[in-house]
């Protein structure tokens, strides 16, 4: 009788012993290593595959080399001249154990791989999807021994992966026969958790898909992913069809008030418009429609109950009841969407009535949940959500920026697009301004700028430009800690300019002029005083005076300098290193939710965990707002930024009543 | 501090101690006494009335009297005004316990009462419909605790019914804001499973409502339930229109195979009859189709596969594999049939290729595994379904009978209807037959039967009338044990006639002539051959030469007198107070599996364990047939039939060969 020989796997470091002729995948699902496979061990799905390591490993004791495996056999020459593999690699499943061994298992033939995401602060997506592909070989169906095709299917699943309690959907089950028939009784299952077969394919099928919606007011942007490797294989953008309803949710809200069947309209539109962006990744994959067996979906309340078909009259007024914030399960058919006949929809929960399934999705994406550090987020849109705590508590609230911050009631406010400054800077000693804009990396007072933007013109300032223009007003001295525009400057640069009552900044003569008016920054003072209003009664809830760290989630939170967003005071006082921006943390989110069950599981514990505030019933929040009216703020001190940026001396002049109002209210309400 | 009351209820004889002022129906709930309840005790839903009882109790020691408790209240004064309430009944939420009390639990007020059907061998029907009915009050948003209308719906489910882990169907949750708000956050939901929410109504909802239907080749009938109660509130049939695209079940599998999309003709053909009969019955039942929440269904494996939309081509052919065998659970919109939005149908199990889950009905009805006696059930159609067994062991298998028995292919044979002969007699002196005809109660030799059958006229011979034609010729010596009509009867009596080379039996010489030939002697022959061997098969397979009763099903069943059946030889020998006609009892499995839901599990796992025996590969099948042709049998005896009938001496003329051939084979296969 043969020694048994020694196997050591890495990285996972677990070993032991086994006899001669034992395949490599058999020996390592005995000691629990994780290795991927499809179909079985039948050396088709290429999953499996290891490199065996070569030399003596002392650590281990042992001598490896890869002449201590069977030869490459025919089955490995079929997959590899068919899908080729890396020099070294052997199927798992083919090569046996011969001799002694290290065999390292790498990353992407494990089945809990992760997907690597390009910011290192944020946690990695593991790898773990609901739904799994079973490649089964099922019996024929014998005379003797009656029984249904299905009830085979079953015993086939369970014999050769173990999955028991199996039920299947009936769109599935209408093409059971024919498709058990084409390859000669030989397919490949989904089954969502391991339980319920949802869709089938003759012979091998080797990859399914998902897509991950993060549905906005504005825009709708899909992520078609590959629910074995987690890649992203596509991904596109629409704009939300609902904008001809309004282009805010009140206002969408308001249409169906004024409009009975307004709310159908718009669940038809928005079930149209992601059924063509369905069809535009999967085109842009290259997959069939059938190939995608599962969307999950992040998206504001009033988004939420649309997509649903769900009436949204209630969220457009106090007590803004949701009719749920429980995530939602379904089959996509139920949403008229038009993927796998079977396949399945995941909605993440909503946290309240202005706190939806987007800011569950940046909670799932930037994991405040899992931290020791008081984590801030902030997602701002026209609506701001945001969330703040630790490991140990977490608050959530939205509150009402109105559309500042989106470039919209701003004199020369437009979208981001190629035209629109985005950065600016202003000297302090002259008050000229110099910028850049959408579309060109020179600064306007650099050589070829004029050139470079000749196509696109300079033809206003988007939301992150709005915030940069202000900041640096306001570091130059140009506006005064209580927001005015101060027209004694006026002395110092034509820039400034009375208009009457009050002073605009000039920042571009040529035609279309760009300016920033007295009312453009009392429409940003309002929205950031909203924002900063929300974060400081969440902080006052958790008995913080600072926070560890800050991530700005959303496409404004992706644009702007988080510096400027301090200077205004948009955000509180933080060490400028650990504020970030999350891009789009929400979108992140539904992904995470499409590739990993767990964080579906997690996603809900943590939402009906967290404490939501209404800000419009608590009585300190119109205190903290009046404070928020001042640059960066009246009351609140920013040591860090301090640190980084000469902050101008207090200076008020008519707006000195307002941050009067603020102190007595708050003395009268104490 | 007063006494406690000792409270004895009964039935159940439960009893216990109570302080005074405690409300009765919490006393029983205590004692865990079977009281029903949909409003909770509100007084609203009258389900929980008692009865107390009146003066000494020995056995109980207790002095009883209706004065032990509370006086009237005004909410029962209120229900009493509105709905009605027997003398001396009390709703027990609201009266209290003052004093001692024996109280009675009408059969009505329990929750597990049961329905008593019409025979007395059958097991009743115990009413645990999976949906059930709950009055709640749910609390009102408050957006200082931001929650879903839906949480806080769970809350009170919880709170109010002990429910949990609740989830809600998309069509329900699509109307539930408006719902809770129309009668101020009162609502009654329908819990299905005591999972999940499948309907809501404002207010308080008194009855919900089922279909049991059992889907025929021919006929689909339809009972509509009250779930409470069990009644059945309406009934209806319809013909199946799939007949246009085939008389029989090979016919319609046979049209798919020629015509692409057969299939899906056939399928829409029938849910297009079901929608309508499913008007029918909530029409005649005065209810909305909303008002429905389930149904239920038992078919043959043909009419399952197609109203599931599966195509039934593998079924029309060895090796005849269901897709599958398992029960079906569905949202009833995904058959296209319009009741409750999120209404549910539920699909008894199939046995096999060609016995369908409306044997799995019959066996749900017919209990057949719950008794230790040999239980023979056979459901004659154009196919026969056979179960055989007990307790221990049941096996079930069809048999091909053909057409015949549903007098098709028979000279004189006709549909069941006004006119067709169902009773005959035939003097074995003159030859001389009488009969009756459907639509009148005479014998045709009786005074005033040519005035009573003037209108419908004698037409033909139906199914059950040409097994007692048979019968009687045979006992009247016209037919010899081999099935050949005896030519040298004709010189006893000119209703004996030559046809040429065989003999034919003339029952009526007015137009229409009718009369049974060799040829539909022969042609019930075979199908008896056929559904009696298949019966042998089941016999010799469970070791058994007798059976202890005989059940049969189905519309044919309900009809013949079974003495002819056995005279023929169509089922085996055994006491004929034994032999019963079982109804429909496929419907009536139907309407179990909807009123009970541990009948579910019950059939389901009854039917995991039945033997399947598929006659087509069983070698005996064939020399059990041959024995049948005879007259009852060319080999078995029929002790017990013997004692109430004289079977005429074996006596075979032409076809001793056949009976030959069939002893030779089974010698030879011995």
């Amino acid at each position: 009788m043969s020694k048994d020989a020694h196997i050591v796997f890495t990285p996972s470091g677990k070993h032991g012993d086994f006899p001669i002729g034992t395949p490599v995948l058999t020996a390592a699902r005995n000691l629990g290593v994780d290795i991927d496979s499809v179909c079985g061990g039948r050396g088709i799905c290429g999953r499996c595959q290891v490199v065996a390591g070569e030399g003596e490993f002392a650590k281990h004791k042992i001598v490896s080399s890869c002449t201590n495996m069977t030869a490459f056999s025919s089955v490995e020459e079929r997959y590899a001249s068919k899908k080729g593999m890396k020099e070294g690699r052997r199927l798992s499943c083919q090569a046996m154990i011969e001799g002694d061994l290290l065999i390292d298992v790498p990353a992407e033939s494990q089945v809990h791989k992760q997907v690597v995401r390009k910011r290192a602060d944020v946690r990695q997506i593991e790898i773990d999807p609901p739904i799994q592909l079973h490649y089964v070989e099922v019996e024929e169906p014998d005379m003797h021994h009656p029984s249904g095709d299905l009830e085979r299917l079953f015993s086939a699943l369970k014999a050769q992966w173990g999955l028991t309690d199996l039920h299947c959907d009936l769109r599935t089950l209408q093409t059971l026969q024919p498709i058990l028939r084409k390859e000669k009784w030989k397919v490949t299952v989904a089954v969502e958790n391991q339980k319920t077969i949802i869709a089938l394919w003759p012979g091998f099928k080797e990859k399914g898909y998902g897509i991950a919606v993060d549905l906005g007011s504005t825009t709708i942007a899909a992520h078609l992913c590959d629910l074995q490797t987690g890649n992203v294989t596509a991904s596109s953008g629409i704009m939300n069809p609902q904008i001809r309803f309004g282009e805010d949710l009140m206002s969408r809200v308001s249409y169906v008030m004024m409009n009975p069947g307004g709310d159908k309209e718009m669940t038809t539109a928005v079930r149209e418009s992601l059924d063509t962006l369905i069809g535009v990744v999967a085109d842009e994959g290259g997959i069939e429609r059938s190939d995608i067996l599962s969307m999950t979906f992040v998206g504001n309340p009033v988004m939420h109950h649309l997509l649903l078909g769900i009436d949204p009259t209630e969220l457009g007024g106090a007590p803004f009841a949701l009719t749920l914030n429980s995530s939602i399960h379904l089959y996509a058919s139920e949403l008229d969407l038009n993927i796998s006949p079977d396949g399945r929809v995941y909605i993440l929960p909503c946290i309240a009535g202005h706190v939806g399934a987007d800011t569950a999705g940046v909670i799932l994406s930037e994991g405040p949940h899992l931290q020791d550090e008081i984590t801030l987020i902030c997602d701002v849109g026209t609506n701001a959500e945001i969330v703040l705590g630790n490991r140990d508590r977490l608050l959530a609230c939205s509150s009402p920026t109105g559309p500042a911050f989106e470039g919209a009631q701003i004199t020369s406010g437009q979208r981001a697009a190629p035209g629109a400054i985005e950065r600016i800077r202003v000297d302090p000693e002259t008050l000229e301004p110099r910028y850049r804009v959408i579309g060109s990396d020179l600064w306007s007072d650099e050589e070829g700028f004029a050139e470079a933007t000749k196509s696109s013109g300079v033809t206003g300032i988007c939301g992150s430009g709005i915030i940069e223009a202000i900041g640096e007003m306001f570091l130059a001295g140009i506006i005064q800690t209580d927001g005015i525009i101060d027209g004694s400057k006026a002395t110092v640069s034509p820039r400034v300019q009375s208009n009457g009552k009050t002073f605009d900044y000039i920042i571009s003569d040529k035609e279309p002029i760009i300016k920033v008016t007295q009312t453009d920054v009392r429409a940003i003072q309002l929205a950031k005083a909203a924002l900063y209003a929300g974060v400081k009664l969440l902080m006052e809830k958790l008995d913080v005076t600072t926070v560890d760290r800050i991530q700005l989630a959303g496409a404004f939170g992706s644009h702007i300098d988080v510096k400027y967003a301090m200077v205004i005071g948009l955000i509180p006082d933080c060490d400028l290193e650990r504020v970030k921006s999350a891009g789009n943390a929400a979108g992140t989110g539904a992904r995470i939710a499409l590739l990993n069950k767990k964080a579906r599981k997690e996603i809900e514990n943590v939402v009906s965990k967290v404490e939501k505030i209404e800000t419009a019933v608590e009585p300190k929040f119109q205190e903290h707002f009046v404070n928020a009216m001042g640059m960066p703020n009246t009351v609140d001190e920013f040591v860090n930024l301090s640190k980084i940026v000469t902050l101008p001396e207090k200076k008020t002049g008519k707006a000195e009543s307002l941050d009067d109002q603020g102190r007595s209210r708050r003395r009268r309400r104490r």
